[in-house]
């Protein structure tokens, strides 16, 4: 028996890269829940919504901005975008861009159908799974989200998935909010501001962090998630302002539609899809009038009512479908993309949370979009977020991450000697054939605390369900797990001149005397 | 309030069928996990395993008949099929077939890529979620889950998912089984069978029951799940003769093979689906050698192993593409198919038990098979039934059946006058917009047990999980839902003539005095 628990924990212990059966980036776009031709209509429609209906609001920057290139006022004052602007900017737009690591192990590139799991999220609760209370989201969770983050190989990047309620200075707030993501993970961070103040003033933080603006400029290691529009069809005004500042200051930007049909975009699916795009592409003009070429995702990510209520329901058969819809438009222009998915009503990590999670998360990752936010960790519609279901989560993601890598059909895979082999000469199962022990590995993902147990073992290991392994998982991470993403002196600057409100001992172990 | 309570009530209440937003057979077939062009080379592939390893252990019946049509017997005594055999096999094989339900309303249509989602299983336990209590599986459990799923819109036919282990002798489970099930449910119901004599007395039950013979093989409301091989490649001996007895009694049968990865099928997820392809089309060649056009499934079903411990995985990311590149061979060949998938390792509906279901679900019912078994209710790779799960897998269901629907792109659907309402005419929101009320139900599906309440709703509801709600529904269908689908007079004739070993006072409810 130790022979076979050594065995096994071999199999069990971490691979070297090349062996790994997923990366990062695997190819997707095998889901295309459009019909080619409507692609284009879409687009067609998109244009027509964006010449004849326009968006209203537009500040004056903008203004100036995009009439320089073509773009008018309507009597009503709205901006009106003619088809040939979009089409020039879709020509022009930056692509098979790099958002940057804080280590460049964390690189992801962004091109063709290539896919990454990431989390997102403005969270104003944290739920404790176990007792089932919800209380008020802080600037020390979002330290530790990210922390949990750093650890899960199946999370590609980290996006800020909760609002610090315990801040109620805006300015301490939006700096706060990014310091504590890139204090706490190496990978790629999106973050969101509320005036473009507070874009600059954390540009500055960043540029103290990588040792200069330049070497900022070089790896941005943080991007802006921007609702530059407020659906229907009418611009952000501070958000735009933060738009602005994020471009000129080298930070991806990526461009959020986030309507909800029935309420601020339309009931009909494929017209929620036209108004996303059209919105998105409004930002899109917008980004390429301030520098042509500035790196910018394509966000339409359209949001489900409950029509009863008019709730958000973001874990519903018709959210999978509309998001991996726009994950296929994202694809015809072959832009830069990131689309939502993973957004459970469910109050708690259960059998509904999961369900909700795993048919939008597939779609989504299938339907070709490069980013999936939201994929893990997050509740109620992303009102709740659980440490927990970060890594009960990040299990899932790696499946369906295996699922995106798809059946490599080759000469060498599909050869029928083995079958031969088995059924003519050998033994008549294929347990310990050569192939076997050579694809165990490379093929075969294993979950981190997903159950595979035969019942009795399971019993024997206390009947537990996912929650609870993941709780102990969490435990272990947050205990053991503080990054050190910069030196002591950095941080003493960094707290020195901007208004960084996470108390520093929450940021190590606790000295236990 | 109480008028938005009764809006409320009103808009969640039963919808006339022509009103309901998902139906059954709705079109799959939008994810395409393999390239076009592998295709072709699978099914190359299958034919040269046909042609030159065969199958072992024919029976004498199988090997008159397969020769009689051109297959020929190795020197090792294996069933040789040539190309041109599958090939004209493949063109005479039974197209668009019906299987009925015992009721018409339940008769479900396999052709092209039309979806059904059913239970199946072969469980030997039932799970008990709220102790976590695992113990053996009866007849009466069988009938329960019968009656469970009858209640359920989202699953369309009725697998048998568990083994009757309170009855030892195999002829009185063989017949109790499908006894059990049609006495439960009106859908269409899918059986096994041991031996040939079971499925000979069990036709004489069913003859009984639909009033004659012809009235049976008018509307067959039985099929028979068929495990005709014992991978790799070799015929099963008593399953071939349960397979003549169905395809002569006109029972449709679901062609099984049903490797595992790694040990009884190869470790390459390629040469998995030629082996499977292989072992289900020499199923066809024998059913058309039997009886030219008898109906019958094509059931690709190969499971995935934990290949460190060599049991099966099925809700693995690896079994979910798998099954869904069989989805798309079966598409290939136009043949109504039927795959496997919702078979979590998980043995309690918890969040990993529902991300397993949502992904492998979601990827095969886009794949294009006709019927989708597993595909609620299952625990524990198979081992496990709760009843809870069919409850919080029927939602699940709908939703995945929102998103085969898919979106609907066409003039109307299109159409901007809706956002130039609302933008240059209207209140800003589509809340009342004609378009939104008008969608509200046709487009929109909405749980039964599934949250999707506010928080707070929420915790004053007690802050319950998916299992809770789903064993108050249980408690409420097994109190109420008693279906008669036969009259007293007949059912005592059934109980005298065949070997039932259902006990009649479980079959109504209990007399309270």
């Amino acid at each position: 028996m130790g022979g076979r628990n050594a065995r096994k924990a071999k199999r069990a212990a971490a691979l070297p890269e090349n062996m790994k059966p997923v990366h990062p980036g695997e190819q997707g776009g095998r889901f295309k829940p459009l019909d080619e031709k409507d692609l284009p209509r879409i687009h067609e429609t998109a244009l027509k919504a964006l010449e004849t209906i326009g968006l209203a609001n537009a500040i004056p920057s903008c203004i100036e901005a995009c009439t320089s290139i073509g773009c008018t006022i309507s009597p009503e004052g709205r901006l009106l975008i003619p088809p040939s602007v979009v089409n020039e900017c879709l020509e022009k737009a930056g692509r098979d861009i790099t958002l940057y690591g804080s280590s460049p192990e964390h690189d992801i590139h962004l091109s063709g159908e290539k896919v990454y799991f990431g989390t997102a999220g403005a969270a104003v609760h944290m739920l404790n799974p176990i007792s089932r209370e919800y209380r008020e989201s802080t600037a020390a969770d979002l330290f530790d989200i990210a922390r949990v983050c750093d650890t899960l190989e199946h999370i590609h990047f980290f996006q800020r998935s909760i609002v610090c309620r315990d801040l109620e200075d805006i300015r301490e707030m939006d700096i706060t909010t990014c310091y504590a993501s890139i204090a706490g993970t190496k990978k790629h961070v999106g973050t969101s501001f509320s005036f473009a103040d507070n874009v600059n003033e954390t540009l500055r933080m960043l540029h103290l962090i990588a040792g200069s603006e330049e070497a900022w400029r070089k790896r941005p290691f943080v991007s802006m998630s921007c609702c530059h529009v407020v659906p229907p069809m009418k611009f952000a005004e501070d958000a735009s302002a933060c738009l602005e500042a994020a471009v000129r200051g080298g930070m991806p930007v990526l461009l959020l539609s986030a309507g909800q049909a029935g309420a601020t975009s339309p009931a009909t699916l494929a017209c929620c899809v036209v108004q996303a795009v059209a919105e998105v592409l409004a930002g899109l003009v917008y980004v390429n009038a301030v520098k042509e070429g500035a790196p910018a995702m394509f966000g339409t990510w359209p949001f489900v009512s409950d029509l009863r209520t008019g709730a958000m329901s973001g874990g519903s058969g018709e959210q999978a479908i509309l998001m991996a819809a726009c994950g296929q438009m994202a694809q015809y222009y072959n832009l830069p993309s990131g689309i939502a998915a993973g957004m459970t009503d469910s109050k708690v990590p259960d059998a509904q949370s999961g369900y909700e999670k795993g048919y939008t998360v597939s779609l989504a990752a299938h339907s070709g979009a490069n980013l999936i936010y939201e994929s893990a960790g997050m509740h109620a519609s992303l009102l709740g977020c659980c440490l927990e279901s970060y890594v009960i989560d990040n299990d899932m993601l790696g499946a369906i991450n295996r699922t995106v890598r798809g059946v490599e059909v080759n000469d060498e895979t599909l050869s029928i000697e083995p079958i031969r082999d088995v059924c003519l000469e050998g033994p008549g199962h294929y347990l310990g054939h050569e192939q076997t022990l050579n694809r165990m590995q490379k093929d075969y993902l294993y979950p981190t605390i997903g159950d595979r147990e035969n019942i009795n073992n399971w019993i024997d290991q206390g009947s537990t369900d996912a929650v609870q392994r993941a709780h102990l998982k969490v435990q272990e991470i947050l205990n053991n797990h503080y990054p050190e993403n910069w030196d002591e002196e950095t941080d003493l600057k960094i707290r020195e001149q901007f208004p960084v409100r996470l108390e520093k001992h929450r940021m190590r172990p606790l000295e236990i005397s």
